[in-house]
């Protein structure tokens, strides 16, 4: 066995496939997002970035990095400890109390990631119910899969949406049988909105728990920026909610907010959570006043909405087909990974516009595209000069557009 | 079933054992740490923390804040994605560089924890190399643990440091089967540590991968920081080194250090790299200084290891029991959850001293402990308030005394 040679041929194979990531080596430039310089060994390019996910510019939100600054100088820079053995610290238990009352619930509990919270929270939560069985959407983001897997507990996959099928494996599980649905409220490579109301009512009807990722959701909608579920009213219906502090409110970091007792419960069984070291008190301190300041002001929401409409009617007055959804991502649907990364490169290097090509596995192989982030930052130049580029782009690739009478 | 009723009783088991954990509330108090404030609902009262793995004192190094304070400034809060799209700044491409530089390795990657590092990196190498088994030592981490049972790999476990039975299970597996040695260099609970020389020639021997996790040493260890198997001169031999950003170098964040093409594959195929947010760009500054000065400045190494020698003969003067080790840990044992956790209390309220009780499952139940962290930042009166402190607590609790003859 050489393991050398194992590792360079999967690499090879990768390439041969199309499916080998380059990542763009940006530096954002602070008060200027999405400007940044793209760095390529030496040289520097100016760039608009198209791709993020921090929706609403809210990482360079003055606020927020006064808050950071603040912290810094306060506590230092790590919180030196798990949160049992002295990683606990004042900021953080400041913003578990700001996620609790985002979400109306006893409780919040913070992780150091997204990811780590589904993974720690569904892995502990299925995995030490006795008999619980996982009913898990079939678009599930890879760290809800892999949280359900570590479970080791019964999972059945309803098809993505689907109420009916839902309801079918539900109905086939005996009713005092423990139970959790498992789903995303915005899907985020789709851009497409769970049934959560309908879901609720078959959760009651079958005596399940449910488990909701809002992390493409929190921040963006709702009176207070708590998600779909409070834009719907459907918050107290839910019985785990699931966010992040990475995305909308644009600094890091995952949560859950439930009873005091289950977020109890997760804080002392999960091996995720307890054997890790804490998130810097900085970054907890940056994000509570985000969160705080996202409660109160609906400017970022309404203008996120707003420049999001306006590039899909701009996508549509060229043809440039874009997947339909009530969200606010765009996805511009290529379907071929090595078309996708040659579209995503030219945008780069002729027009200084970054749109990450997402290829497998992000994405089933055959639906690549480039997946389109408006924000209320992005300057009516910077669409502008989007879609001229988007447009000279599909006419010198001589890439398909919609008939216009399908627009 | 009663999801509520479940938890509360669940909660109420731990409490009854002795093992429900309480999370001290402090605040650090940067350029005067291991000083903090305890808070206690909204009081708050001043405390020494001797049990932090801030264990330089890092955390509030000046240049690692001015790099953190400097970066905020110029690239905002969070990094806005995925490394892949759009999330990898400037930042993060200088820190893999200094990590690769610091392990003598052709590439290094990060991850969001040491947790993630270990649990995604030994995941996906031991689940994509076909036919992999992976010889574990008994006392490795719980990320490690998770890791590998990830993978899915067959795992062989081997008494803790115990070359006769690590090379007796090596030997009953045909030499051509890929097989990954993992281990750690200082065990963190007891402070011992392994015999890496030996477990490399075994790996020779039978052509095995090794997997060294030096999460506890990078920084305290070699000449230039780079953990155990650099002050042994063994990190070439070492197919993968794991560390942490989190515990000496004072920030947040964990990664492997690696050939180039091992540290692609796991860029490539873990789960748990791709679809997490990247760290803040000033988590990756703030880091990367930190590393930098520990590689020229040995000051606080050796005040490290100084003021660890005195906590120990103090300890020894007073016949105050603890397990020796060739580290920087010292472990006072105690052996009962209860009697472990009052001490901890007696020690905060009556003498502002916080060392967090360690108990199950974070170590065996039985042997429940104080676990104490001697830094360079910890005075001279800390030290004697220390001792003081648990010399009057031993006489006041009668609590055993090792014999003068034993010291």
């Amino acid at each position: 066995m050489n393991y050398q040679d194992f590792f360079a041929a999967s690499l090879d194979q990768l390439r041969d496939d199309g499916n080998y990531r380059v990542f763009a080596e940006l530096e954002r430039q602070c008060g200027d997002f999405p400007h940044a310089q793209a760095h390529d060994g030496g040289d520097t390019t100016p760039v608009t970035i198209w791709c993020s996910n921090d929706y609403l510019g809210m990482g360079q939100h003055p606020a927020v990095l006064e808050a950071m600054h603040d912290a810094l100088d306060r506590c230092g820079a790590g919180a030196g400890g798990t949160r049992n053995i002295s990683g606990t610290t004042h900021d953080h238990v400041q913003l578990e109390a700001e996620l609790a009352d985002l979400h109306g619930k006893e409780d919040a509990l913070l992780f150091t990631s997204g990811y780590v919270s589904n993974w720690a929270a569904l892995g502990t939560l299925a995995g030490k119910i006795p008999g619980c069985v996982v009913l898990s959407d079939a678009l599930n983001h890879a760290s809800m899969i892999e949280g359900i897997r570590h479970s080791q507990a019964e999972r059945m996959i309803w098809k993505h949406n689907d109420l009916n099928d839902l309801e079918a494996k539900l109905a086939s599980l005996p009713l005092n049988q423990p139970k959790m649905i498992a789903f995303e409220s915005v899907y985020s490579m789709d851009g497409d909105i769970a049934p959560i109301k309908e879901i609720c009512d078959l959760a009651d009807k079958y005596n399940a728990m449910t488990y909701l990722d809002e992390v493409h959701a929190v921040g963006l909608y709702g009176p207070r920026g708590g998600g779909i579920a409070e834009r719907e009213g459907l918050m107290e219906r839910i019985t785990v909610i699931e966010g992040t502090l990475g995305k909308a409110f644009g600094v890091v970091g995952g949560y859950i907010a439930a009873s005091a007792d289950l977020c109890d419960f997760v804080r002392s069984f999960a091996s995720g959570f307890i054997f890790t070291t804490a998130l810097p008190p900085a970054v907890a301190a940056g994000a509570a006043v985000s969160i705080r300041h996202l409660k109160s002001s609906t400017a970022e929401r309404e203008q996120h909405q707003s420049r999001v409409s306006e590039v899909r009617a701009r996508l549509d007055s060229l043809g440039i087909p874009h997947t339909e959804n009530p969200s606010h991502i765009i996805p511009v649907m290529v379907g071929d990974p090595v078309k996708c990364k040659y579209i995503s490169d030219l945008l780069l290097q002729d027009h200084g516009i970054y749109i990450q090509p997402i290829n497998y596995p992000t994405v089933p192989k055959g639906t690549e595209r480039l997946r389109i982030t408006p924000s209320p930052v992005h300057s009516q130049g910077d669409v502008d000069r989007l879609i001229g580029a988007l447009g000279s782009l599909w006419s010198q690739c001589e890439l398909a557009r919609m008939p216009l009478a399908a627009q």
